[in-house]
């Protein structure tokens, strides 16, 4: 991270006004945003980095230019590629295509679940079009804002295929309405940030896409402000809890926190709550 | 399905302007769609047909008559049989009347749960009485709709017993907010349209039964306009993840999209985007 | 219970105008009824024994005073104690260290629980402050309410810690819309009555305590007047499909009701609906 | 089953000297008991139907002839049907294909599974070819027993396929050593009665196919001779169990007790223990 | 445990040679040491004491008298009580008596399960009459060995009941030949020690029962030397694991030794491990 | 892998007599074969490799020179490192120590986890020392066989610590007799070839480590021979069913082998077999 430009369609940036936020911003402007294999594998490796980097404790995920988050997958180029007519009319044994269609779905989702597994909170600040693989990236994040002019679709119905990225198996445990999440994945229709707002998608919708970055950026250092091995772990605690019983997430919980208790950060937060004096913290 | 006038308790039309869905109505008006066992085995069988008719891609429920989507279980038939006195004083040994009422209560079960098996989308509009078994009904489908004089009730609290076809087991995972659904199962009280559309139990609500039915049928013509292997692997991915881990939803698609990734549906799709028209799909 | 002023820290009253509610306060007003360790003992016990008690058939919990519902665990006994500076400075055994900590954890975890594994549904009543621990404790209950008020808090970010009595694990399956839950639980901001109603936390606000408390004993009265047969199967099924599939949901419930169906409840309940009359049924 | 003869493929007896006891034997001699599609969904039929027969209690499972309990699944029908090349070769979409060829297996699997879902235990008898299908099927019974000619294999790693009809979920849960499991399944080869009894898959070796069918019709009696609400509620929770958590397995055991321990029969039971014979069961 | 003398049917002994064992016996042998509610209850309170008495590291189980380890329930005793001719021919609400029976049944399973949740690693030692309970109550324990003249029966099913306090749930978890497991279940037949050994049920047959109890001992007093630290974290792993998936076993486990790997155990033990001297721990 | 000598610490060789096989040795034999960080990195990298090597289609792992196949850990490098006196006295706050301890065994669970995710089957030859992270690994494999001179131990509890490379998560699911399991990991003590066999922990033993390599070449060899569609796919079916219940595997066995069984390796297999030869399969 120490050559923050090592990347080529992924700007990070380290905001001054907010200590230990990372800013990712998803770069290729000129395509819409529009994700090629070379962004996803960039991506992973972005996330599984700061992960572990001592000095983040939140990160914000944007995208460049004004008019998208991102418009998804480049269809134009899966359509040369994976998706291409040549390739659904190769002759291949379909059970070795599948073997091969199937390493390359499970090593795409490995890299957008880079961001689930990543240790340090992550909001996203949404604008303009985002389609497709734009919601199999939010979900994968902790909290979701976005500007007023954005323009939500679970594309994939829409050209032939079942969302595989992970926007069918996380978005219903993100928004609570299953009806709304079927009818959106069903039809592929647009939603805007007012309903995207309404049903919890989004936890607020702000004027512009400058404001909704910023607003990100706000709610990321509050994040950062707060001891790192108890905002790590509230995220991992409650991830886990998401998908299983609540006796196996008290279970976790009390193993978890058997040695994240015996942190100083108790003590420094204690104090300085009595100090009334913002604390501050070791790395993590 | 040659014979649509073949059912004694459901009509099943298919309306010429929206190709490929199938409209079912329960159709018992004179006692509000009361169900009686012969309905319940004839939904089933209904259902079990649409799942794998190659000319259906989506289904509207409704019921027939001004005053009901049903008013559930037809209480009157049901007390002089399953739960008549004479069957509850009976001297019978408490646990051969178990495995009696088990198996019963199973088999039904196992009837209204044909609608969630079902392979294609089904939107449910409701109006008028919606209740005990309508919920039941309703919360296997995938999108509920109702017109604004539908009033809804978990009443099976109040003949004395649970309920036990599948709304504790369902509502729970279709209406994120648990409080709300414990208040309806454990008071069995009365709530509205508007009510509905605001905890998310129902996505839309019109003016009146008939624009009801026709919201829904627009809302599953769209569905059936789009690739078959596309939505009807989504309503499989969806209902699937549902139940299980995000990591398992994964895998599971990977798995499945390794075939249905092969489609020509696809390369039909992505033309048709190209060339601006509507696309056709084959037979599935 | 034939003594109820025999618990220091917790008032229980049974108002005569509402038969088979119990009414439980927590009485520590002049410490805004923040917890120490002898309280969450007592509350166990108290909810142990009303979870079996005949005469019981639903339960309100609310603070006493004007002030607070409960301004969560009591830090500055805390801070003396298992949270002390000497505590995590000690140089003990860390791995023994966790073992006590894992086991206090459990067991402070099981005290809470005792609300969930209560038979009899709860009505939680909220007013002032209800922070940290107060939303452990709320959300282990069936439904929650509240005065206009009321500021909430998942505090424990702010003391350095992952929330680990159960918020963590339950607000997930409480509230629909994981990234407002993200958000409160990594930021340890305030939020309000209004705020905890959209997002469903709570089902309804009252303008003040009394009303909130007055509110509640209603519900719970509603409750309280049907068939405990019912009631209490109701609760248990969906607490149980809540955490697993809906296949294991329905069948679970078949194996619950093929006893339950068999209670004389379902007579007096259909019989009184015929007459017009409230049914009385025996105790549980 | 009033007329034992109505099947075409499968005899069912009732051997006089066994009472409650049901023998059904596979009835293809000729052709080495393979199975083409019309068995299996005869052997659903017949064991759906005695699932639920009260005057059966207990049920065997053998094959016609001297050569083979089952050769598996007809080859030949099958290379010329569903496996054939013009199948492989068709130039079909391969999703709308893949589509077919789940719905049939998924349906042939739950032909299969309803000797699982039979309330009523099985013992299957096995001599000579024993193939394939063989053990899918074996592994859906209670308890295998075997003469000293047994062959097996799980054979379908041989003709280019993973055994799809249930040997590879259930026998891991049939035979605790997970390499040798493994290791007959990835290699296709033939085992003996001898190493099928040291591993645990059958119980017992018997010198002949008469011994074999003999000794199981004679544990078959003995469960048949029990309390059919202890032997039934024994099998059910035997399986629930085996699929999920200890905790898990210990409540759906106390729900399905708390009407069986109301049975009759523990009084039958207990009485002629006391008077030193043998106990009469009321019909389940 | 100041008073080893203070429970009415145990005696607990800390034999001078093997530091850090105790030693229970089950003390009625007057009546087979067949078990009354009383002796549930107090094997509870003995399992929970011990589970976090810092000077005792492994247990050993056992039953007092030459004639048996435990002859299971007391049903002379039960006979009069829960299973009493009165109680299950007592006219009451069916439904009704469900609840106190499951209620009975959950309380005595939770008593039993005091042995699983011990932290402390069992050895149970039996010879003579094991049935019924005695099965219930071995498989919670983590190693089973017994004398040659041990006679095992999971008796359950000769009394008209399914074994409802642990048999059904752990047995096919402890032993992996499914297969044995439900015939002596579906039997209730006698089976002898070297039957139990060849199928795992216990890992080794001494001559007698002196033997079998000092063999038991010896093999506790090895477990007591470790570290327990690893002892204990290897118990609770390992049961944890049972129930689960292995990625889930390995997330728990990571979680689990990122508190337990900080400890001084570790340098003891590779110190004494060069040293070639036996360690010593801190108790915990 | 066009390079087989450009690992430092394993050998990879393709012995000509078995096609399609790869020979992985373990080659670090003056330190009997003991495991640093650089090896497990290494181990992962090649077995990631391997699982998606067209070429190859089995695999047999071993371990280079006469006296282990590895002691395990290097205690040595372990002791000056992760498990140094230093480091478990460091003053650090120990849970920010908990999470570097907690990403570091993730990270080593992950690489020896690369067996078990390799696509490929994996037999295990075991000879000489196999102690501690030998069993870890030995149970990621498909199948293991030893020579007669083989000790094992499940060593991690001699060192103060529970064994978290995964043999705690996947013993008991290797073994079925959960007591023998919990004997060896709870005393480390040793166990030789013979006894491994009797539990079922390895398949066979052989009479020296020449005869067990040879022996597992061979089966390697058989694997290797058939479609690797039908191989391949039993791995993933048996692994995946094991962690999860019947109707799970069952289900994804069906959605697996509905893109499998297209696959021109049926009929190759098919008419191989009517014409008595050996099939070839194209690559996967």
């Amino acid at each position: 991270m120490s050559q923050p430009d090592q990347y080529k369609y992924f700007n990070i940036t380290f905001p001054p006004e907010h200590e230990h936020v990372a800013h990712v911003e998803i770069n290729r402007p000129a395509k819409l945003n529009a994700f090629i294999e070379a962004m996803w594998l960039e991506l992973s490796e972005i996330f599984t980095h700061l992960s572990t980097s001592p000095s983040v404790r939140a990160i914000v995920l944007s995208g460049a230019g004004p008019k998208a988050f991102t418009a998804g997958l480049d269809v134009h180029a899966a359509s040369q590629g994976l998706l291409s007519p040549s390739t659904t009319n190769d002759p291949q044994d379909p059970a070795r295509k599948a073997t091969h269609l199937r390493r390359h779905v499970l090593s795409f989702q490995s890299c957008i679940s880079s961001l689930e597994r990543c240790e340090k909170p992550i909001v996203v600040a949404m604008h303009g079009f985002a389609l497709g693989l734009a919601v199999d990236i939010s979900v994968t994040a902790d909290v979701r804002v976005c500007a007023a002019d954005t323009r939500f679709a679970v594309k994939e119905v829409d050209i032939g295929l079942a969302a595989d990225i992970g926007t069918l198996s996380r978005l219903p445990k993100v928004v609570g309405t299953f009806g709304w999440v079927k009818e959106v994945c069903l039809t592929g229709r647009i939603f805007g940030a007012e309903e995207a707002l309404r049903v919890g998608f989004v936890s607020r919708v702000w004027e512009d896409k400058e404001a909704a970055v910023r607003g990100a950026l706000e709610l990321a250092g509050v994040m950062a402000g707060k001891s790192p091995v108890a905002v790590q772990g509230t995220k991992e605690l409650l991830n886990w809890s998401r998908d299983r019983r609540v006796e196996d997430g008290l279970r976790y919980t009390a193993v978890w926190n058997s040695a994240a208790l015996q942190t100083k950060d108790v003590e420094a937060a204690l104090l300085s709550g009595i100090q009334k004096r913002k604390p501050t913290f070791e790395k993590l």
